[in-house]
């Protein structure tokens, strides 16, 4: 049995001094860290700060009976990596809110220790020290993190430079996150191929890498990185760029097996795919002309496929066969009833 | 009768697309702001960011019966303005992570309305655009906030540069914001002077800008913003420098009229003063030889009081007319159970 941590004898103090001796020392970069009003950064000369937001709240972003502490923990900041990646840039460091339920016995010492030992093995595998943040009680978990990163000035990748003409590539495969949570809801058994969809929604691993390195060689023309499906990502992408785009349904990545595994759930592989939510892949656009972005992606580890094209005009296009056909835009909500 | 906001026909993007028509452009600073996968922020040569989080959770910082929707905005904003203060920063931007009910009615338009137009009429006048975040579904309000803000290189104001001879100096006063928290607990009727312990509860105004002067001025040697009460504040900032403080207790600024006031609750008004919490006052230190720093906070319209010294040791003493007295040392604590 996991101990219970009693938040009451420990305190608010002890808590914050507990995660400071486990974060250790944050690095040169910062010159004040945990433990004071705020973190002191010392920003290098010609770079540019990123800081990005993403929250994971029990009961709307993860349940306790399908999720491990330690899956948690290193979600929790590997969504805002994703987010600095798809900026192009390079992480520094992270704040962490954490919302605690203060009911004695409510919180295990095991689910704490798991959480955070999982969000700082995360943290040290990105040279993203948990420099920050504050921690509250609240009535259930949660945990809002800030993650910094930095750019070379003028460079980072934002959503709104596509153009005419620019390849529209994306890394990874889609659709494997939704199939998984679906799975987890429905309590189904998880063997085979269907615990990798599973662990792919309680763990994703993506590619952020990649973004620091389009930047570096002057790769991309705009990123975004898939959150919320990629029909709806897509859609976000072209209006921030102010163009259309057309993609190749047969062209799009689908996670191995979902054709096979999906219409036993009365669910439509593709639409899976599309609007599904939670791939954490990286789409991004780049020049026509320019070298190919598959050697940067390769040496990484991430597979690539070139999925349509960036034209003029507004929205999102879907081609089968090379005829213009019907895909409902959708996407995941917070506020909007499921799609599916 | 307000009129509800259904957030299910609005949607996580419609809400989005509303604040971030309502915040404006971010200013010269922000390269990239609200609608993007992060913020990028143009950082000044020669200056080093401070970065920091504070969190409001309903229920627990404050309940919807005793508080209105703009003072909460001003008040989730001021609280981290207070942070950045007492690092001596000069604000930049902040990211806002905005926890709301799903339920259909949960909220209404006139509680959203209010909440962003105060905060971001704070934002305003402090100069600190909102610049990005993140929009979640949560069983509970709550706003979750990162401030940023800049220093000149190397001169951030932290906890730990306290040195013994140093004057011990506190602005405005102290306990109000605690009693008034009792009060509005209570259901008191607030006429007259119990409104205004109120008002200092549901709306603090840290004098943030004091910060950045005493660093431009080079006068402080370490400071901290008094979120916990005086006496755990203090507590923390001679840890951190490893010095010990001796306080005069007839030097303390206690709120006007605590004393007449508190006994009426049953509360001690000195320890309501020292332990209470939320008086967002800035608590610093300045060298023996310094000039006075009240021509600065003079300038600004806030008031100081000399209320000790740091000195070699460990630990804060309370001195009455000269002789060490017993003082508990208590504070807010989010896990604790309540002190008094």
């Amino acid at each position: 049995m996991a101990a219970r941590l009693d938040l009451r004898a420990l305190g608010e103090f002890g808590l914050i001094e507990a995660i400071r001796r486990r974060a250790g020392d944050a690095g040169r970069a910062w010159r004040a860290s945990i433990g004071d009003d705020g973190a002191v950064l010392r920003a290098r000369p010609g770079r540019e700060l990123v800081l990005t937001a993403d929250a994971l709240v029990e009961g709307v972003h993860f349940r306790w009976r399908t999720t491990d502490a330690r899956s948690l923990g290193r979600k929790a900041l590997a969504v805002n990596l994703s987010d600095l990646g798809a900026m192009g840039a390079t992480p520094l460091g992270f704040l962490l809110t954490l919302c605690l339920p203060g009911e004695p016995g409510a919180v295990s010492e095991r689910q704490l220790d798991g959480l955070l030992g999982g969000m700082l093995a995360e943290a040290k595998a990105a040279a993203c020290p948990l420099v920050g943040g504050d921690t509250v009680r609240a009535p259930c978990w949660s945990l809002q993190l800030t993650a910094v990163g930095d750019v070379p000035r003028g460079r980072a990748l934002t959503r709104a430079g596509a153009r005419p003409g620019d390849r529209l590539l994306v890394t990874g495969s889609i659709g494997g996150a939704a199939l998984g949570l679906r799975l987890l809801e429905a309590g189904r058994p998880l063997a085979g191929a269907l615990g990798g969809f599973a662990r792919r929604q309680i763990l994703p691993r993506p590619p952020w890498r990649l973004g620091a390195r389009l930047v570096r060689a002057r790769l991309a023309t705009a990123a975004i990185d898939l959150s919320d499906g990629l029909a709806l990502d897509l859609e976000h992408l072209v209006r921030r760029s102010r163009v259309a785009a057309e993609v190749r349904i047969e062209a799009l990545p689908l996670a191995r097996g979902l054709r096979a595994a999906c219409p036993e759930l009365g669910l439509d592989a593709l639409e899976t795919a599309l609007h599904g939510g939670e791939d954490y892949e990286l789409l991004f656009c780049v020049p026509p002309a320019a070298p190919s972005a598959r050697v940067l992606a390769g040496r990484l580890g991430v597979r690539l496929s070139e999925i349509g094209v960036i034209c003029r005009g507004r929205g999102v296009r879907f081609l089968r066969g090379g005829a213009p056909t019907e895909i409902r835009v959708g996407g995941y909500d917070h506020f909007k009833p499921s799609a599916s």
